[in-house]
C-alpha cells in the first residue's frame, strides 16, 4: 500500500541463499506497491546480539549490582542506549509492518525439516509450538498485531521447481498483505483447545 | 556422586545475582559429593554467540555459497572448528551431567514473571511451552536425557525469605540428583494429551 513503511529484519549470511531470495522478493513487491522498505541485514551489520552493559552509555544507575532490565529501562528514558540499538528501535517505531526474515523465527521463515516433521505427530511437533516464545512471548507481548507466518518448508530438500513455487506463493501473498487480518494470537492458535 | 563430571553452562553477568547464587550452590553441593565440576561462564568468557563463518578455520568446502550447517559439519570432521567451540564441545562430551543455568533457558532457570503467569490460563502460557524449542528441540534432539527443569519463579518480586527457600530447595534437590529419572521428553509432557 503506497506510503506505508516496512522494515525487514533479515538474518542470513549468504546473499545467494533461498532466504535472501525471499527477502529480495519482498523488497521488490513492496517497493512496487509504493512502500518505503528498509532492510536491517543483521549479519552484514555485524549486529551485536549479546545483551551486556556495553549497550548502555554513561554511568549505570546501580553499578553495585548490575540488572540488565533495570539499566536498559533507565537508559531508554534518558536516551543513553548505544547508537546501534537506538537506531533499530527507531526503525521499528516508524514501521507500519515489520517482517522478520530469518531461519526459525517468525512471519517469514524457512525450516530445515520437511513439513510432515512439523505436525503434532512429527518429530518436531506442530510448527506453531516453536512460534510460541517468539511470536507470542516477544511480538504479541510487545504490542505487535501478528500476521500469519509464512513458512517455506525445507528448501534444501526441495526441487528447483518447488523452491520457485514457494517464492511465487510469497510474492503472491505480498500483493494483498495489507488486507490481511492479524491472527488471534492466543494459546488456542498455538496449542488447540 | 563421586567421580561424576558435571558441566554448568552459566549465563548471567552479575556475580551478586540470584542466578549466581544458584550456580554457586550447585558447585558447592556437587563438589562436596565428589563430582568434578566445570563452569562455562559465558559472559565472563565473552563467548561469541553469533554463528558465522569465523567459527571455521582454514578454507571453506564451498566458498561460492556459504551454508553454515554444511561447513560446520565438514569443519567438525577435519577438526577445523575454532578453539573456543572445540573446547566447549569437549566439555559437553566429557560431562555426565550438564546444567544450563541461565535466565529463560532450561533445567535451572529463573523467570521474570510470577508462577501464575506461567500456567495454561496465564499471560505467558504454561511454562512448559517455552521449554519446548530448547529442551526438546535442542537438548532432546542432541541426545540428552533431560531431567525435570528447576524453575525459580520471579526472584525479583520475592521476599528475601522466599529467595532463600528457592535456593534451599535447589540445594536439597541436588543431594539426590543422581537418583532422578529423566522426564518423558515428548509432546504430552509439554502440551498434555
Amino acid at each position: 500500500m503506497a506510503g506505508k513503511k516496512v522494515l525487514i529484519v533479515y538474518a542470513h549470511q549468504e546473499p545467494r541463499s533461498f532466504n535472501a531470495t525471499l527477502k529480495n522478493v519482498a523488497v521488490e513487491e513492496l517497493s512496487r506497491q509504493g512502500c518505503t522498505v528498509t532492510v536491517s541485514d543483521l549479519y552484514a551489520m555485524g549486529f551485536e546480539p549479546r545483551a551486556t552493559r556495553s549497550d548502555i552509555t554513561g554511568a549505570l544507575s546501580n553499578p553495585e549490582s548490575f540488572s540488565y532490565g533495570v539499566e536498559m529501562h533507565e537508559a531508554f528514558k534518558r536516551r543513553a542506549l548505544t547508537r546501534d540499538i537506538a537506531a533499530e528501535q527507531k526503525k521499528v517505531q516508524e514501521a507500519d509492518l515489520v517482517i522478520f526474515q530469518r531461519k526459525l523465527a517468525l512471519l517469514s521463515l524457512t525450516t530445515g525439516g520437511v513439513a510432515s516433521m512439523y505436525t503434532k505427530a512429527g518429530d518436531n511437533g506442530d510448527f506453531r509450538y516453536f512460534l510460541w516464545p517468539l511470536q507470542h512471548g516477544t511480538l504479541h507481548f510487545c504490542g505487535f498485531k501478528v500476521l500469519a507466518p509464512q513458512i517455506s518448508f525445507a528448501p534444501e530438500y526441495s526441487s528447483k521447481e518447488e523452491r520457485k513455487a514457494m517464492v511465487a506463493s510469497w510474492a503472491q501473498r505480498l500483493k494483498s498483505l495489507w488486507q490481511e487480518e492479524p491472527i488471534q494470537c492466543s494459546p488456542p492458535w498455538y496449542f488447540g483447545q
